[in-house]
């Protein structure tokens, strides 16, 4: 079975911070040297690896995009989330990390994050690990 | 050697659903537990993961590009279709799907799209597919 | 230990084409057959795959994104970097390309570059090759 994280989001747009929950997830695997890839199971949120350190940074990326792909423009999509569509292509549905000596390689700075873009949700990431 | 899929465009921009060519090479690569990438041999045109339910996400997304990425701008490359390449590093020449029981792991609503940002073309995709 | 590709920027936004360094680190490996990941470890930079043949097409991308994305706005960071930190996660993190044969397999036009967004700096890329 397929191993999955679960966010739970509290705002229409929002980055949530889940390094803690993959580091975990590769722990579990007892993998010391591969690949995590991992996968959002939506269709209006992503993924995106960007600055951990300073909170505002994590604030600027959705709000740049809540001005860039407004919520009512002339869309076809009639349920009124079409912009949170647009904005799960932009960022993406999967990201990786390479794991060495069982950790994430991350640089000092960066954080993995789930990025929901029509909630508030219950949500679904996929976990897969292969070893090298 | 390497598995394609054979993509052919109608439209200058436009997103293509692929999801059936995708699980058709997991079921010949005989995999039933790995992942599966997907990287466009091209360079005006992207791969993305999003709505396959209701049609109209699929015109929501380029028609959004189409407008925040003008056609005729002030551009230095000289062919007419710079915006094309700039959408295609905007979706990205790559995705991923992980897979279990020799099933693409997917959401409920989500489609495997090839994004055309010059066309109408014949376009390829290359697969692989590695096991755990 | 990782293997990893040293990047020397010289201008604030940048294209820098690292095909060459990524096939070298894929005939260091001495695997024929698989998969090389590529992952940026900072914040501000990213990684495309775009037309390597045109040099205008390197100008063409980042200024677009200096345009849509503008260095003074109404952001929450105050480093004076929040564009660069966008047009990471825009861009993204991380790219793949799949061996065959010992060689990165590109299209005709396809060149693998790293993207600086807050440079001049001394940048690394990370590199993982996972054998078949």
């Amino acid at each position: 079975m397929i191993k999955t994280i679960d966010v739970r989001s509290s705002a229409r747009s929002e980055l949530i911070d889940i390094t803690g929950e993959v580091q975990s997830a590769i722990d579990d695997s007892g993998i010391k040297d591969g690949v995590c890839h991992l996968f959002v199971l939506h269709t209006t949120a992503g993924l995106t690896i960007n600055e951990g350190a300073d909170p505002s940074v994590k604030r600027d990326i959705p709000a740049y995009l809540d001005k860039t792909v407004p919520r009512h423009g002339d869309y076809r999509h009639m349920e009124g989330n079409s912009d949170s569509h647009i904005k799960a292509s932009l960022t993406g549905a999967s990201e990786m990390v390479i794991i060495e000596g069982g950790k994430a390689v991350l640089g000092v700075w960066q954080a993995i994050y789930f990025c929901e873009f029509d909630g508030p949700r219950q949500r679904k990431v996929a976990v897969k690990i292969l070893g090298n």
